[in-house]
């Protein structure tokens, strides 16, 4: 039996879910994952919310269970300071915990108008000017980790925190055929070809669930 | 001259400013406040968004900039483990960051039907669905914690990061008079009694500056 247990909605559709196993992943902790179906009124509520989610994903291990992706992150971070999951460098970790949390907080227009999707893909998506601004300051967050630490993951040589935190972003410039600039293109590259990243899309896509109300075909 | 200086916006308005302050005085750290006047553009834009703040509060040690208040938490505790800003006790250690974390993400209607006003009093006010279900989530935790780790703060003896966190939440529960249950009016009276909340509040009082939008009279 593994030693902790990660709670996870769907994988197609909850971006909240796929960071927490991507942080378990990053971790290197021994887990296994227990899907509560995303048509569980909970879990769905919470997938209409487009929020943030308060229940899923949970990790528990033995009696103590942690909700919260940013909460399991610092968790997990503390009981496995070897995996790296922080860049060791000062500066360097204020900014990954920084622009970890500006994603966990903020972002709303982009969360609302697209929701994360793995397995549809729109091209010529009509953007209004709310998630566009979102997804100037994404590529501006990008492009000067990036600039600083030379790639190819946002903190340099390994995955950190904030990749799992980013990494939905991706999937949804993806999805909605969303223009990057170069440095934040060849970025959603290596986020699409980090093997964890590729497993559970590749899951995602067996997924039979479909919520009708995250089958985002336009914007007006 | 300060180690650090905290750059903050509205000491009445700005509710993650507050969380901030409340985290560097947690922390012990020798800092000087900076205020960036809420007439700002920046400032303003975000007093008015009511969501996390992702400019202020911001923390600037040397060249290093934090902001985001759960990274300014986390990058403080990781500075001065010896402050006590999180319980050292495991469960307690994860449940307070699980809680950190769903108010730093969550309760989107309270934000924006009762935002963060130390100088108003609205005897009265009528609350619609979305902030009574937020209130409710909010005394749940509240009891959960007060119960299990026997009070007065949300984690036993001393003040944690999870109090920082909920503080602004009390003083919009006293702005808007909303009733709380006996264990959670209790907990409030502990953090209006807070020396440094206290100090905060008496501050807010003497600043001149009025926005009107956030001088909301009543909920429809």
């Amino acid at each position: 039996m593994a030693e902790a247990k990660l709670l996870i909605s769907s994988r197609n559709y909850s971006s909240w879910s796929l960071r927490g196993w991507l942080l378990c992943r990053l971790a290197g902790l021994d887990f296994e994952v227990s899907v509560v179906s995303p048509e569980d009124p909970v879990a769905k509520a919470e997938l209409l919310m487009r929020a943030s989610s308060f229940l899923l994903p949970c990790l528990v291990q033995g009696d103590i269970s942690v909700w919260d992706t940013l909460a399991i992150a610092e968790h997990l971070n503390e009981q496995f300071p070897k995996a790296g999951m922080l860049p060791k460098d000062k500066a360097a970790r204020a900014r990954c915990r920084a622009i970890s949390g500006e994603m966990h907080s903020g972002f709303g227009a982009l969360r609302a108008s697209l929701p994360m999707n793995l397995r549809a893909h729109r091209p010529g998506f009509l953007l209004w000017s709310g998630p566009k601004a979102d997804i100037e300051r994404i590529q501006t967050i990008w492009r000067e980790c990036l600039e600083t630490w030379q790639g190819p993951w946002l903190f340099g040589a390994r995955p950190s925190i904030a990749d799992a935190m980013y990494a939905p972003v991706v999937t949804r410039f993806l999805t909605y055929d969303v223009k990057l600039d170069p440095l934040s293109a060849g970025y959603a590259e290596t986020i699409m070809k980090w093997p964890d990243m590729a497993e559970w899309v590749a899951e995602a896509k067996r997924e039979p669930e479909q919520i009708t109300e995250l089958e985002v075909d336009a914007e007006f």
